[in-house]
């Protein structure tokens, strides 16, 4: 029986009230088995600007600092107001402070299809008749988009920058899981025939490869990788990659279990890791109660499993989450030809009671 | 009637088998137009390797140089075989010399749909039921593939960069070819929330946009299109991004009508512009005469359309196309449930007799 401090950061948008039914899930586990889950609250994006005039306030940050795992939920204001000061940057900028500030440099973002949701795939059937079960592992950290940024009149640049100790964090994390997985195999995306970066990516997975003999490693180019993503993705297990092709592939990736909805993600930092779910904060639906709970629940399972070492706990809501949706219930971003959706609450409670 | 001088770089692989069926649809076309197409053959990628050990020997830039369009099939040899000198870096060596030595800016790759061949595209035929109709234009000598690289020991850098100038001709493009066009759309494609680069591409769209009023322009991330590109594909009109963001893009776009195969491109330089298939060299069936000659035969419909003007021809050659995969005639890549495949020969002969 455990005690851990978790950071609840709900944020904008749907986020509070996916939120609700994560928290719901971890009440049941704090039954179940007898954990206490502190849970402390903080503001982030577009509610924290409304408080602090910022979207990532020194308390919020303090709150994280002092918590053993933090739980995000979305961040973000309507297409429409992206100029309005609440909303400008604010993703961004909750973003990337909290992954430079808690070095979250190893991003996950597991992505499968479910046998009984194979139809909300956009992909045909034949190609997705072995399954689809992958897991993308992209740095966080570094790249473009922590590299120096500069305008200049009429010109500008962006640079790219890796160093061997940022690349070897995600690569090890990739063999490692790769490791425990059915289809024991690395797929490196990278642009190693243009870039010298991705050129340090392939040294750094040469060097590394032998301590792991039973996982398979192959490269593949990022352009080549979003064409397989498409044609043939059963045949990747664990991909792993920089930055901005993690972001690029990983957000191609998600949309093929069906729906953004159902996908969560852990980014592992030095000492903290934060759990998100992959999706928006969907303004247009929020404050309606028929917003997607399970990316919210899955990645609360993401914290038991890698922040608390819960394995059991996380498999129960895994297994409970699997369950409910065989049996059919469906919210709305699940429907299909008819079927009737239930609300974000009535998904919440319905995976309780199974657990 | 006119003459027109056609530099023929064949390379390897299925190159030099596809490339006849285009020559033969040229050779068509002048009996039929009286144009005279002066071809002047020269050696690129493994084939220049054999004869001068090196992938874009000087004779052969001198060859294009004297030419009105460079006329180019596709080079590389087997993955197995990269770390053979003939090989190695052969590609990249070739595409990124002649694209610099000619500044070949503006690259286009048309992603069409046929509706005839509508059950080999990937995606599920509900998403592709509106028809598929894109056009995307990227940037091709600048960013990040032309920028500094550099390793220092464990570190690595490459610099993405972009001026007014360089940004300014891909966009003007993309505008104007969306003038032309049933849906008046331009998708500016970036990642402007983190990079300079991407805001200054904005600022050039916006600048630029006054002088189209009858065109949208809209601006997406790079992450955000990788998905609608699988989720909304018919949402897109013309795409315009920067050289990286459009390679992985056109590179997931091409698969959509169901084979490489069919897909051309056009690299329009200062001068001097050059036509490709979007696929590779396929060492693993060279030779076999089974090779698809429609992209190769598309690439010069579109050389008569851009570099000669001659509208009418490129149409016919496109319509016979068309016509002949209409009716049924099906190379390997392109054959669906038992149907039988032709030659690349016979699929020549079949296009040049439907003209
Ligand atoms: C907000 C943005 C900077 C961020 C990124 O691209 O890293 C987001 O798209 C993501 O993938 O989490
Ligand atoms: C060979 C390589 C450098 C090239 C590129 O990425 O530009 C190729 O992939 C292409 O898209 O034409």
């Amino acid at each position: 029986m455990g005690e851990f401090t978790i950071a609840v950061l709900s944020g904008d948008g749907i986020g509070p009230e996916v939120m609700r039914q994560a928290i719901r899930i971890l009440r049941t586990i704090e039954r179940l088995y007898g954990h206490t889950f502190a849970l402390k609250e903080a503001l982030v994006g577009g509610a924290a600007y409304d408080a602090h005039q910022c979207h990532l306030p020194q308390e919020t940050i303090d709150v994280c600092e002092a918590a053993d795992a933090i739980l995000f939920g979305s961040v973000g204001g309507p297409v429409t107001a992206q100029n309005d000061p609440k909303w400008k940057d604010a993703e961004k900028t909750a973003l990337l402070g909290l992954r430079k500030r808690f070095g979250l440099g190893v991003n996950l973002r597991p992505s499968v299809i479910y046998p009984f949701l194979a139809h909300l795939c956009p992909l045909k059937h034949e190609i997705i008749k072995d399954g689809v079960d992958m897991l993308i592992v992209r740095e966080l950290v570094g790249g473009i988009y922590f590299g120096k940024h500069q305008t200049d009149g009429d010109k500008a640049i962006d640079v790219m920058e890796y160093t061997v100790d940022q690349i070897e964090r995600p690569l090890r994390f990739a063999f490692e899981a790769a490791r425990m997985r059915r289809h024991k195999k690395v797929t490196v995306v990278d642009k190693a025939n243009v870039l010298d970066t991705s050129r340090l990516w392939r040294r750094v997975a040469n060097d590394m490869k032998d301590k792991y003999p039973d996982v398979q490693l192959e490269f593949m180019y990022v352009d080549n990788a979003a064409m397989q993503l498409i044609q043939h993705p059963s045949s990747f297990s664990v991909m792993a990659t920089e930055n901005m092709f993690g972001d690029i592939l990983s957000d191609a990736a998600s949309v093929l279990p069906g729906s953004l909805g159902l996908m969560p993600s852990a980014s592992l930092g030095d000492r903290i890791h934060m759990y998100e779910p992959a999706g928006g904060s969907a303004p247009d639906i929020a404050g309606q109660n028929k917003a997607n709970p399970i990316a919210q629940i899955l990645s609360a399972a993401l914290m038991l499993r890698y922040s608390f070492h819960l394995d059991a706990e996380a498999q129960l809501i895994e297994r409970a989450v699997q369950n409910v949706l065989e049996a059919g219930k469906r919210t709305g971003d699940l429907t299909h030809q008819g079927e009737s959706a239930v609300t974000t609450d009535a998904m919440g409670e319905a995976i309780a009671a199974e657990m």
